[in-house]
C-alpha cells in the first residue's frame, strides 16, 4: 500500500484524482492540501468524497508533508507548483505534477508563454513527459513525470502515428479543439457563470493558448523537425469533454482504410486508445468518465488533406486518468489499475 | 419623449430593461449607474447593447442624477434601494422599483424576512404593487410601483381567480415553483458556474425563501384573510424561466371546462395573460423572452385538487418586462408598447 | 456464474443493465433481445458495450430463450411483459421484470390505468415489489421481482419512514416530480428532440401517471389504510435524474433534527439510501450514475407541513440498479457487488 | 400590402418565417403549406404563431396555390423545390426558395452531390443567389432567389473580403463549422433526441457535406479561380448558432488592424454584418435571434496564418432571416424591416 498525498486538492482535477483512487487498491490518500481550505474537511468541500470522511486540507508545508507519503500528485496552478515539485523531487519521492511547470524543457520558452522565470532548470531534464503511448518506458523508470496538458494530450495522440510514419507535411497542421468547461479550473467567474455560458459557443486565446508550445515540442521531437502548428480553443456549453479536429496534408494519397490499419499497427495494445473503424466518429459523450481517447481518420481526396479526430475526457484522459495511469506504471502496476470504466449512455 | 434612468444597470433585470427600452418609442435612457463600473462604457460591459454607444456608468449620486429623468427604474439589490427610492419619489419623479424594498406593506414583516430595517415607512403606502393583471387602476395614478417579484407575479396570477372566486380552501395551497440561473442574478458563483449547475437540479432555500410573504400579502388582500402558503423554489438548468405548480383544495367539485372558464373571464382582454385550452401545458420555452403568463389548470378528481400550472420570462413577467408594462400604464400608453415579441422556437 | 439474459435490450434500461453486468463478477450476459434488431451485434447498436463483442440480438422465442439463462431481466414494454415472465417463471427461472407488469396486486386496477388485461394473474401473488429497503427478506426467497417504477421509488423511499412512524396526515400527500428525459425511453420523437427541450420545462401527464397506483398501494400496505396522493411529474431538460418534492402535513409538531434523527433510524445500514445532515439538500447530479437515494427533511413550521425531497438517477436506483441490487440479494451476493460508483463531480 | 404563401411551412425553417412576418408591416401571408399536416391549423402543430389563428395548412396544390400569394417562399426538402419553384417563377411570381435546388449553377455538380437530377437547368441561370453582401443589386433586379445555406453564409461572409482583395493564398483554405441541432431541421431521430445529444458533441459528414460545392462555387467566382476547400461540420448541443473557424495562409504579412481595417471598408454599410474589434470573439448566443453575421479577425503570426471567425444564427441570418432580408430587397422596402432585433442576454 501506498501513501499518497495530493496536493491542491479544492480543484477539478484535485477531486478527480480523489474519485479515481478510491478505487485503487494499492493507493491510501493520507494528505490533501489546500491553502484557503486549510483546516476544512474534504468532505465539507466535496460531499461526494464521503469515502475520505475525517480527512482534512492542510496548507502545503513542505517540510511536514514530505513525511506524509511517498508519492506527490500536485494539481497546483501554473507557477505554484515548481518549487514543491523540486523539493519532495529531491527528497526522493516521486511525483506526478499536472502542472505545466515541468512540461517545456526550454526555460525560456517556459518563461515566454507562462510569464514566470524557471527556477528549477536543473530538474527539467530529469522529468518526464507523461503520455504513456509515447514515453512508457521512461516512465517506468522516472520519479518525475510531468502531466500533459488535456488539449496536448488529445492532439499529440492523434497527430504521433501520422507524423512518425512520415505520412503529413510538416509545416501545415492545425488544430482546431473544443473543450467543455471544467477544462477551465473551478472558478467563479461571470463568462463561466451558467447563465451566460448556457446556449453559447466561442473560440478564446485564438493563436495564443499556452498548450501550443506544448504540442509543438513533442510533435518535433516525434519528426525530428521544428514544427509549428496552429492551435484555436473553443467552450462548448457541457461541462466534460474535449474534441480535436486535426487537420494536415498527406504527403501521398493514402485511403482510409491504410491510414486506419497504420494507426492500429502504432497504437498496438494500448488500452486506452481506440481506432475507430472507417464511418464512425468520436464524440465526447461516448469517452466522458473513462480514460479512452478516440480516435478517426477521414481523408479529404478533393484537397490532398488528412482529417483526425480525436475525444477525450479533460479531466480524465486528459488530466487526473492519465495521472494515476503514470503513476501505476512507475509502480510496476497494471496500467488499468482504477481506470476501468465503462461509457455512459445516455 | 420621457427621460429615463436605469439604476444598477450592471446586472440582468438592468441590461434586459435597457433591451426592451431600445425598441420603445417614447423614450429615451439618459443615465445608468453602477457603483463598480463607474466610468465605464456600458457597451463595455454589455457589447450587444450597441444602441447605447456612448453613454456610461455613473455612479449613484441622487442629488445628480434626480435632474436626469423624469422615470426612474431601480434595479439595486434589496435594502441599497430604500433611500434612493424614498428621493426620487420626494422629487416628484416616477419610480418603478425592481428590489423587494416596496412591496411589504408591513415595515416588520419586512425586516424579518430581509434582515434590514425599513427607514423610510411612510412612504411604503404610496406604494403601489405592480401587478397589471389586480392593480391596474392604482398603478395608472401612483408615482411609485413596488414591481413584483419573479416567484410572486408567476404565484399569484395562477391562485389569483381561484381564491378571488372563491374556488379553493385557504388553508391548504402549495407552491412548487422552478426557476432558471438568471433568477438569481449576476453573480461570480461556484454554485452557479456551468461546470457545477450543468446536468444539475436542486432546491434551494426550502420553506425560508423570501417571496413566501409578498405571495402571502396579496393572497391575503384577495381573499380578505390571512393566508400561509409552503413554497419552495427550484433551480433548473436553463437561463431563463418559471414554472409554478400550485396545489389547491378545491370546496366544491368542479371540472376543468368551468374552471377554465372562470378563469378566462377573471383575465378577460388581458394582454399578456394566456389561460390553455384543457389538455395544453405551459413551458417555460413557450414564453421564453416574452412579457406572457401561460395558465393551465388540472383537477385530480382522486383527491379533490385542484392544480395550477403557470409559466413565465424570469427576465421579463418576472422582472423587466413587467415593469415596462408598469411604466407603459403609468404613462397611459398602449401597455404592451415594447412589449410585443413572439416566442422563439424551437 | 449465473447466465443471464436481458430481454429487451434497446433501450435505455436494457442498455444501463449491460453496462452494470460488465462489472458484476459471478454473471455472463449469455442472450440479449430485441425485436426490431434482430439478428444484429450489439456493439452496432451500441457501439459503447464493447465488452460484448460478438452478441447478436436474437428475438423473443421464449422456448429458445429459457434454455440460455438462469436469470431473466426483462426490460420490455408494459403489457408486452406479462406472457414471457409467467414463461420463465412456471419454468423456475429466477425473473426480474422492469416492466409495471407484475408490480400492481390488483388486476383491475392494472387495467385501468395501463389499458391492457392482465392475463396471468395467479402470478401476481407470486411476484414480490423489489424495493430492498421495504421488502428485502422477501426478495431473498422469490424468483419473481417486479422492479420498482422509477417515480415511485423516489417517492417511497421519501415517505416510508414519515408514515411508518405516523408522522403525518394520510389523507394531504403531494409528490410533485421531475424527470430527466430518458425516463421517458429511447423515442425518435419530435417532443424529445434536442432542439425542442433544449432550454424547456414542463409537466405533463398531470394527475393521470401511471405511477400513481403503484404509489399508493405501497402507501397503503405501510400505513394499513387507502392513501391516494397527488403527483405531477415534470420533464427536466437534463438526460438522467429524478428529484422529487414532497409535502405532508405533520400529525405533531416535530424538529427538522427529529425527523432526521428517525429516517437515520429507519433506513439503518441501508447501502443506497442517505439521509442528509440537516442544511443540506438533495441534487440529482449528486447521485448521477450511482445507485444512491439522497433524502433530505424540511419543516415549514408555518404551516406545519413536512417537505421531503429525494434525488435518486431514473437509470440507475430507478431502474437497472436497482435491477441489480434485487438480483445480488436473491441470489445472496453481497448487494452492492457492481453498484459501487463515487458520484461524478463536476 | 404583399400576398405571401409559405411552402413547406411544418419545418423549423418555416415556422421561422411565420415568427419574423408577424411583425412585417407589408405582408400578409395567405397561404401555408404541409402535405403530412394538410388540413389542419397552423395553431395546432405551433401554438406560438397564434397571430395566424384560423390559418390552415394546405398540400401544395400549384395550380391552385400560385393565385393565392404574390410572394412565395419555399422551404421544402431538397429535390422537392424543383418543380414548384420553376412553375411559380413561370407564373411571375417573386419566388425565394430556401432547399438547395437553385444555388449550383452547374447542374452536374448538383446531382453529384444531391443524387438528383436537375430538371429545370433554365430557370438555374435566372436565379440569384441570395447572400445581400455580395449580390444586393441582383437581388433587386430578380424574382428568383436561391436562399444561401446556413453554413454557405457564415464562411462567405468571413471569406470574402480576404479573397477579395487577395490576402490570402486560394489553395488552403479550411472551415471547422459548428452548428447548434436546429440545423439538422426537425426530426424525430434518436441521433437528435435530447438524452443522446445532452452532453454530446461531434462531428458528422467530414469531407462529404452537401454545403461544400455551394462554399466553392461562390468563393471560386470571388476570386475567379477554381477554389477547394475543406469542410468539416460538427453537431452542438445547443438549439440555434453557428460559428466556424477559418484558417488560410496570409500572402503578405498583416496586422490584425490592417485586416480589420479592410473588413471594415468591405461591409461598409452592412446592416448585418458586425466586422468586432480587436480583441473580442464572435460568441453564438451573441448573435442569437438576431440576423447578424459577426466577424473576427486574428493573425497567428508563428504560422502566418490568418484565423476567422464567424458566428450567425442559422435560422435568422443562415435561412429565414436571410430569406425576409432578400424578400425585403426584391421588394425596395427597407432592408431590415422586420429584422431588427436586439440580441438577448444572458
Amino acid at each position: 500500500m501506498y501513501n499518497v498525498a495530493v496536493c491542491g486538492a479544492s480543484g477539478y482535477t484535485g477531486s478527480e484524482l480523489l474519485r479515481l483512487l478510491t478505487n485503487h487498491p494499492f493507493v491510501k490518500v493520507t494528505a490533501v492540501t489546500s491553502e484557503k481550505s486549510a483546516g476544512g474537511y474534504i468532505t465539507d468541500m466535496f460531499p461526494f468524497l464521503c469515502h475520505y470522511e475525517g480527512l482534512k486540507y492542510e496548507p502545503l508545508v513542505k517540510e511536514d508533508l514530505h513525511k506524509k507519503a511517498d508519492i506527490f500528485f500536485m494539481a497546483l496552478p501554473h507557477g505554484a507548483s515548481q518549487e514543491a515539485v523540486a523539493y519532495f523531487h529531491k527528497k526522493g519521492k516521486k511525483v506526478l505534477d499536472l502542472s505545466a511547470d515541468y512540461r517545456l524543457k526550454n526555460p525560456d520558452v517556459y518563461e515566454k508563454w507562462y510569464g514566470v522565470k524557471h527556477n528549477y532548470v536543473d530538474y527539467l531534464k530529469d522529468a518526464v513527459y507523461g503520455l504513456p503511448e509515447l514515453y512508457r518506458k521512461d516512465i517506468a523508470l522516472t520519479d518525475l513525470v510531468a502531466v500533459p496538458g488535456c488539449y496536448p494530450t488529445a492532439s499529440l495522440l492523434g497527430l504521433y502515428p501520422a507524423l512518425y510514419y512520415n505520412l503529413i507535411e510538416k509545416d501545415n497542421i492545425i488544430i482546431d479543439a473544443k473543450s467543455g468547461t471544467s477544462g477551465a479550473g473551478r472558478k467563479a467567474d461571470y463568462a463561466l457563470s451558467f447563465s451566460e455560458t448556457f446556449g453559447s459557443f466561442r473560440a478564446y486565446s485564438v493563436a495564443s493558448h499556452r498548450h501550443t508550445p506544448e504540442i509543438e515540442q513533442i510533435l518535433s521531437f516525434i519528426s525530428s523537425s521544428d514544427i509549428k502548428v496552429s492551435f484555436t480553443p473553443h467552450l462548448l456549453p457541457v461541462s466534460r469533454g474535449i474534441l480535436c479536429t486535426i487537420y494536415a496534408t498527406l504527403k501521398e494519397k493514402k485511403s482510409v482504410a491504410e491510414l486506419v490499419d497504420t494507426y492500429i499497427v502504432a497504437y498496438g495494445n494500448e488500452p486506452f486508445v481506440r481506432v475507430l473503424k472507417k464511418g464512425r466518429l468520436p464524440d465526447i459523450k461516448r469517452v466522458g468518465l473513462t480514460n479512452y481517447c478516440d480516435i478517426a481518420l477521414s481523408v479529404d481526396e478533393r484537397t490532398n488533406r488528412l482529417i483526425i479526430i480525436t475525444a477525450i475526457d479533460n479531466l480524465m484522459k486528459g488530466a487526473s486518468g492519465q495521472a494515476v495511469q503514470n503513476m501505476n506504471i512507475m509502480l510496476s502496476l497494471d496500467e488499468t489499475t482504477a481506470l476501468k470504466s465503462v461509457p455512459i449512455f445516455p
